[in-house]
């Protein structure tokens, strides 16, 4: 009630069975054509009150996409995207700020639709296509490249998500840091250890991996946060290896993912940075996670949960599967494929005396808690990286 | 987005293919029950937008429900109603206002369930059950018995919907001439008629159906409103026969329905009114209502669609079926079994590109809308007869 929630999302949910906590938190979800049909009307209803309340006149709404104009599959989530909000009741285009959309550009996809992407025009103060002026523009780009010149200063329309909640601004540190807050206080409403939901994590800004000094600092915080996992891992009796992982803390540009059972596993970041990877940056901020294993398996493949939110509500979700991958791994890497597989019932309706996680209704019901704490988190964190904000 | 929509509404929509229009709107929705499970996520949804907007604070609800407690089927919707607000995060009592409950009373439900009626107690300005202050109570009582001293002037709490829209206060004719009205912006807004999705109606105030005077006007009005429906008819090349629907004005109380092609029907009135029907009051505020037809068949019978609304949201619908009545006659008999079949799709989703009604998700889509309508002309109607308004 006191926060605005992010104007959509989605949280990758890991689920260890002793423990479930959200890994990361998107907030220019892709993949909403993963959704099933029968949580579109959630996403419609959910889209009809998130527009009502941040501009209940809006009729025309520009959708500004990644430059992933080759990729049928980002298309069938514009495709989507585009089908919920003109199914809430707007008018809909695609503006693509990519240099090489010179001219408005139809692409077909595999299920018979068609995606047309048509060149922004910065028109003074707003952002246009053509024959097109929108009230409201829904950026689904994570503008990890920066900022670009002509999203900025768009002070006559309505510009959702805010453009600080891209990588730019964002960093995963400042976003497990609210979600910390967040879980503490929920623990505390619910009597059990905030632990149970809650990642531990380290930042490590500015660590030079070309350097021995830089190196050393990596390994004093790995160590440091594998040394609390064990702990927490001994009150609680559980067996497992525990294990960090290593991300970039400005979005997964540039340095990819890690997974650190073992600090001398942090070396292979020194042999790349003096190496064959001329290309890789040798300084990063980064985030040492604690790894949270997944035991969701879908066919014997590990599945990692995916939530979706739109304003305060969930909307559905879907399971990321990877065969080839391990339980301690992380399932979203660049270039490999997976297999998205739609939640089959809402989030919505938990089984009442029956134990959590037993049945599905609960287990799903489970993930869009976890979700909307994470998207309380966000919240938190885009008013504290807000640059308007009065502090 | 200038007016409140009521709380909760159902809407009887009948189809006759030439026409769709509604032909009564209830602000204390039963049934709650028919609707499938895979619209219940919508519904929660909907109820938790609808308790946002208007006490984001709500903790506690109280229903206060119709004095059915014989009837499983109304306590199944009690039940729904109660799983709808606890799933959209409240504390949920029920007390009742019969002065036959008299202690918390405990009903068993074919499916397993059961309903905990509990007895109103009035505490000054506050209405509430043992152990529980509800900051809000939800009316599921139509309050045709005339509004119980008990609920009046409850200043400190949320009263929804309030008490004028009970039918003491509500009288049929006004809602659709505020439905005429929003059926003629919308018709010139989609440039169609707007008797395509309107039904005439006459209202006749103070009719003593005992006397020859009071009958005559009666006939007069009948009369007159069939020959405006031939009129439309002969314009439109419809071969049907004008049918016209008499009820009571304040509800359903007392007078029934009667369903009248020739003013000579008309006559079975004078002669109940003066024979063996002595608690009938001779003299009634009637409505006259053009008949519209249903051409919707579920195995052979005669169904009527049936939209449910929540705040702005239509959540779903069902069809009511009766084997035994005619397209032309009303399904919703006091007393009458009916069974209830829930729509087989949202009605968020219409199919763009095929033909309105071709197929059931455009058909349930033409529904909503219509539903919609009323549910707007119910917000106008709310607002004209508000005794606290500012005229």
């Amino acid at each position: 009630m006191e926060h605005t929630p992010p104007f959509y999302a989605s949280v990758d949910v890991r689920n260890a069975g002793f423990k479930l906590a959200p890994v990361d938190t998107s907030l220019y979800p892709g993949c909403w054509n993963t959704l099933t049909p029968s949580m579109m009307p959630l996403a419609v209803q959910a889209a009809m009150a998130a527009i009502e309340k941040i501009c209940p006149e809006a009729r025309n709404l520009l959708i500004v996409p990644e430059n992933k104009a080759n990729s049928t599959f980002y298309l069938s989530n514009l495709a989507q995207l585009r089908r919920i909000f003109h199914m809430a009741g707007l008018n809909v285009r695609i503006g693509s700020i990519s240099p090489s959309i010179k001219k408005s550009t139809t692409i077909e996809l595999p299920n018979g639709e068609s995606v047309t992407l048509e060149p922004v025009i910065r028109a003074k103060g707003r952002l246009v296509v053509k024959d097109f002026d929108p009230c409201t523009i829904l950026l689904n780009n994570d503008l990890r490249e920066g900022v670009p010149g002509i999203l900025e200063d768009l002070h006559e329309q309505f510009l959702l998500p805010p453009l600080h909640a891209g990588w730019p601004t964002r960093r995963k540190s400042t976003h497990f840091k609210c979600y910390e807050e967040v879980a503490k206080r929920f623990g505390k409403l619910i009597g059990v250890d905030s632990w149970l939901i809650n990642p531990l994590f380290e930042k490590c800004s500015a660590v030079d991996v070309s350097t021995d000094a830089g190196m050393q600092t990596l390994r004093d915080g790995v160590d440091s946060l594998l040394g609390k996992i064990k702990k927490r891992y001994k009150e609680y009796g559980i067996k497992e290896k525990p294990f960090v992982v290593v991300k970039g803390d400005n979005g997964a540009a540039g340095f990819g993912i890690l997974t650190v059972r073992d600090v001398k596993q942090l070396d292979v970041l020194q042999r790349k940075a003096s190496g064959s990877a001329p290309t890789l940056a040798p300084v990063h901020d980064l985030i040492l996670q604690e790894g949270v294993l997944t035991n969701e398996r879908i066919n014997d493949a590990f599945a990692e949960p995916v939530v979706y939110t739109m304003d305060r509500y969930v909307v559905g979700g879907f399971y990321r599967v990877h065969a080839e991958r391990g339980a301690d791994e992380d399932l979203c890497v660049p270039g490999s494929s997976y297999v998205p597989l739609a939640f089959a019932e809402s989030t919505h309706l938990p089984q009442p005396g029956v134990r959590p996680g037993a049945s599905a209704p609960n287990r799903f019901y489970m993930y869009g808690v976890i979700g909307r704490l994470a998207m309380l988190a966000a919240s938190y964190e885009l008013e504290a990286t807000d640059p308007e904000a009065e502090h």
